[in-house]
């Protein structure tokens, strides 16, 4: 149950203030290089405590690899990678610890399992995606080797919308901007929020260029449904539309129909699949993120024998998830097209013949 | 890749004109009666034909039940059903042979497969969601048995969004319609996109009552994950919202919190769910259906071998995918919640030794 | 938990007295010919009644497909086949209702389930070991296009052991002898437990050649480990060898390590695999089944409410299951191979990067 | 492909000369004490170097705990469990980097990947059982809430044939012999081997005591079968036997068959399953281990550009390895059983429908 993936599966552990999270990521082929230095990148884009608009708890996130590799290539064998917590203040969740903070998941997980690591959150923390995104790195390692490359940027917050998506400066912004024209009042936004000790919502627009047909396998395993539990799946997602989701609602059949052409789509409402299945154009994945449920105003609440309660919370918390899930976003998204990659483009006997027995396919390696 | 579900597993086969389709549920209890009246009667929720709302296509759908069950009681084996086609109308699809249609998984299909059945969309037709329907319709007989209701209706059609929420109107409307002020209205929108040769969108409510606190198994099985994910895996369903969804991207956290009390939860704005996993409210899901991208007007597109052409399909369509697609997400949600009640409420070692060793759970029935 | 194999799955269905069974073969590639002639001509080698060997009752076993081919091409969609029941007698059955057969599932089913179909053992029967042979039949056919044969043979019958290997004799012999010159004696030894009421034990010797290197997926998808788990899981399996199985342990290392040269293995203790892969060798392994338990001699068993009782049978039985069974060893063997086909030789990036980018794996299919 | 188990999951990661190995146990209920003391023994049972019986690589095999556990207690969320190298001698290797050891999975690897850690044998070393322990050790933790016992121990070394069973002196022996008659002729057989520089194989039979009736999920995930599955994937395992295993063959079913009295079954022949089910007798299944294929003799062999050579090996290497095998042998059933617990001893609708509706298993733990 924490595993995601069916051929390229990702098994992640570790809470928010235990000794370490990680995970293992098995299914990666043979013979990719395996760039650290990457790696940690993406790590580093993901941590906190860059800039005001985050929490300010300052991890390293330093990843370290345990196995599957030789010689900085892949070997075939599950690749283990683990992150030690070094900066956890365990104290500022004292007062929490017989309480259950409203919209987060002391409550069931209490619940379901009749004990809770109250510190931070523990499993429940968005802490753990980090071992995602350090999955999600190596999978984007091996779809830059396919030629798809996997991009990101927010494009809401609180209500404030993108109407430009330039992925390049997204990559550059603090905040993971979009819209360069929009920026600074998102950020503000943002600030604003935190200066009220309250939260924002958001959304991030994820995309995949270079993505060849044939991804996806229906009926149970689409595309669009994946990516739909993968996303929704992260931490405080409330909604997923694929391509132009919901205003397709609005459109007429007439309208919202891609035409085909010689040369490719006419248009992309559909966001680069049909029935489930690539379609060759650009994959479009917007991911709604609701506001964070850490504030710092007092909640009403009750405590595990049922009293109410008043919440006051410490720590230090995200004023708006949407910023950092936007690289959390992308992990999802390479470590779903990864996987629906080697689960393969088409299924055809010609492909399988053609592997087995085609001598270039030679398994000697001379 | 055909099978959905992990402890309860759907596995469905079949095309819209091939011989027959159905499933094997596998994973249901020993013990469960199996009542093959109220799967018919789901079926027939579900067919096509029953009014000019929907494809003229009339299948009785009736299900045969071939394994499972003795003396009318499941027995812990795997449960087949079959349901004949009767009434294909192969004919109508001979002039889209060697083109594809926009809107449908044909061009993906194709270019995945190398070979289509041309016939109806094949296996990617809607037409599949009988067997999930049947397959549905068991879980909500075990569901039942632990007090959960699902029920669903139509909330918006062409953008004319509902305002009351009449679950008990949606079952006895023909077009699923929640609000009967709209419903005229609604009716209208579908009517006369039909008389244009055109189609429209339309959303989907969907709602579980006696939900238990505890179901979904985080971190990859979460229930909001699986949800996104069953949806969003329905014929034309392009955007999925747990609870308030994209609503809570405008709102505060102060405002989105749900405030606990002794009582319960004071809002709901979640949608029934923290962490993945259910709270005990009631569950929410909204999915979104774009039109039905069969429609009866020119429309460009391209032939197998590249080159351009114009589509003029014939055969019979619904106008509004919305309306059928209701019942899919009533059998969706069913699923789901059935799997992850075998899943467990909760993972506790004292659950497990008590099932072991208590007495009231000796397993000789005497 | 009525699924087999991985990319290649198996679900089956069905009671030795229901309506019928079968299965959903999900994970053929497209463009495979889908001989039906050919899958009919294996049900025929496993059905009942063919000789005095094996049990009097006579069973068609005509074989139906309901979905997953055009035109008699698989299309990659889940191929659906069913075998309706048409002879059974089910009053056979009567007087052991309430009883549990010695050696025979009902006891374990009866306190699993609460409830058991006890016409001819229900699913426990072998019976429904002829979906396998149906699954295994199109597994087979996706083999030979890779040049993978698969035979089985008797090797053993109460203990009377065959000297030569002589898969062709085999698939001749009514009793799928190895050895003509033991035939005759093994044949007696089986028709004398028959005229004794009783039953006697017998071993298959299944091998597949033409295996390349490079099957299995260490270190939980072992080839060894996953031939032990389907051949073990056919009924009445009590003991599985790889290669040389238990006569290694009596070997020094120096002995059983095979040798390898330039132009291959000197021998072939290991039985074709190093490490749970295949190592290009002929595959071997061993079957080991039980005597039949269905005997016609009064035996001690208990009532369903604990009384001691004698059991009478009657009905129709194999008076040794390892005849028919060779050619259930063939199926589930061939399962195993389809499905680590599927998986993949090699588990290199190069293969990957080639299939997406080499254009003679183009997907177009022009 | 490394994740073993359904609803206990376990996946390992490392290799016998990487950084570290370890592995992710998932599924285990929380609420149970994990006591690191246990682990930590179990794994001192199979560290090497102990005795002369076994390699001189000196691990000390310090495991450590990095989450999932809450002040030491299980909290329902993954344990990972990390065992860092110590004592890797890699130089050792350097004369095999270029050839294939006979026996070994270097050849397979190497064709299979491309690429090998040649450094005592990569991923295929049966170092790795370190990790299987490790889990295991908790699986273990969990059955003996349920009254669940597992032992093992050597029963035949060489072909000579332990005639006792003495499961308490197996513990206290230092290669773990079943028989204290036959303890010096085995022990003796095992260092003459050394002495030749050449090694010998043995059998190991383990047994379960205490399991109730109902584990085991028919018809793809029988006990017996995913046992076969799980002994025969431990290194160097060529044949595994369930209850009288291969002797059952030469049987009749009248004298194979077990009777059933109202006191129990009188004899257990079965090995304490039926149809795939335990019968709440003892399970016993035999292992049959190869010789080690690490001998130190001149072997004939080839290099990756596949010319001959002769292959001296240096290193140390356990002479016999169904010694520290037997250790292993529990583990992997240990973890079988509380995977199987976990699934149900029965699948019947009372018992869901108790657990979900019973106060006496309501979960909010007050």
């Amino acid at each position: 149950m924490n595993t995601f993936g069916k051929k390229l599966t990702l098994t992640t552990f570790g809470e928010s203030h235990g000794k370490a999270l990680g995970c293992i990521l098995d299914g990666v082929p043979a013979g990719l290089v395996i760039d650290e230095a990457f790696i940690q990148s993406e790590l580093n884009r993901r941590k906190p405590g860059k800039s005001p608009l985050e929490t300010g708890r300052k991890e390293d996130d330093k990843v370290e690899i345990l196995s599957g590799t030789f010689e900085g290539i892949s070997t075939g064998t599950p690749i283990a990678m683990v992150i030690f917590n070094t900066n956890q203040k365990s104290k500022d969740y004292d007062n929490i610890k017989d309480l259950f903070r409203p919209g987060h998941a002391d409550f069931t997980y209490y619940h379901k399992y009749g004990i809770r690591d109250y510190r931070g959150g523990g499993r429940s923390s968005a802490r753990e995606t980090a071992a995602r995104v350090a999955g999600g790195a190596i999978a984007k390692l091996m779809l830059s080797q396919l030629g798809i490359n996997i991009m990101s940027g927010v494009c809401e917050v609180d209500g404030i919308k993108a109407e430009k998506f330039d992925f390049d400066h997204a990559r550059k912004s603090k905040m993971m901007a979009l819209d360069p024209d929009r920026e600074s009042q998102q950020e503000e936004a943002i600030l604003d929020a935190k200066r009220q000790h309250d939260s924002v919502g958001g959304v991030v627009l994820t995309r995949a260029t270079g993505v060849p047909i044939g991804l996806g396998e229906p009926l149970y395993y689409k595309l669009d449904a994946i990516l739909a539990e993968a996303m929704m799946g992260i931490n405080a997602a409330k909604a997923v539309e694929i391509g132009d989701g919901i205003a397709t609602t609005h459109m007429k059949g007439s309208q919202n129909n891609d035409p085909i052409t010689p040369e490719g789509f006419a248009s992309n409402h559909a966001g680069g699949l049909l029935g489930g299945i690539s379609n060759g154009d650009t994959l479009i994945v917007k991911t709604h993120f609701k506001p964070t449920p850490s504030i710092f105003q007092a909640q009403q609440t009750i405590t595990k024998t049922g009293e109410a309660v008043t919440c006051e919370l410490k720590g230090r918390h995200d004023p708006c998830v949407a910023v950092r899930g936007a690289v959390v976003c992308e992990a999802m998204m390479a470590l779903v097209l990864a996987d629906m990659a080697l689960l393969g483009l088409g299924k055809k006997m010609t492909h399988l013949t053609a592997l087995y027995l085609d001598p270039k396919t030679d398994h000697t390696q001379k």
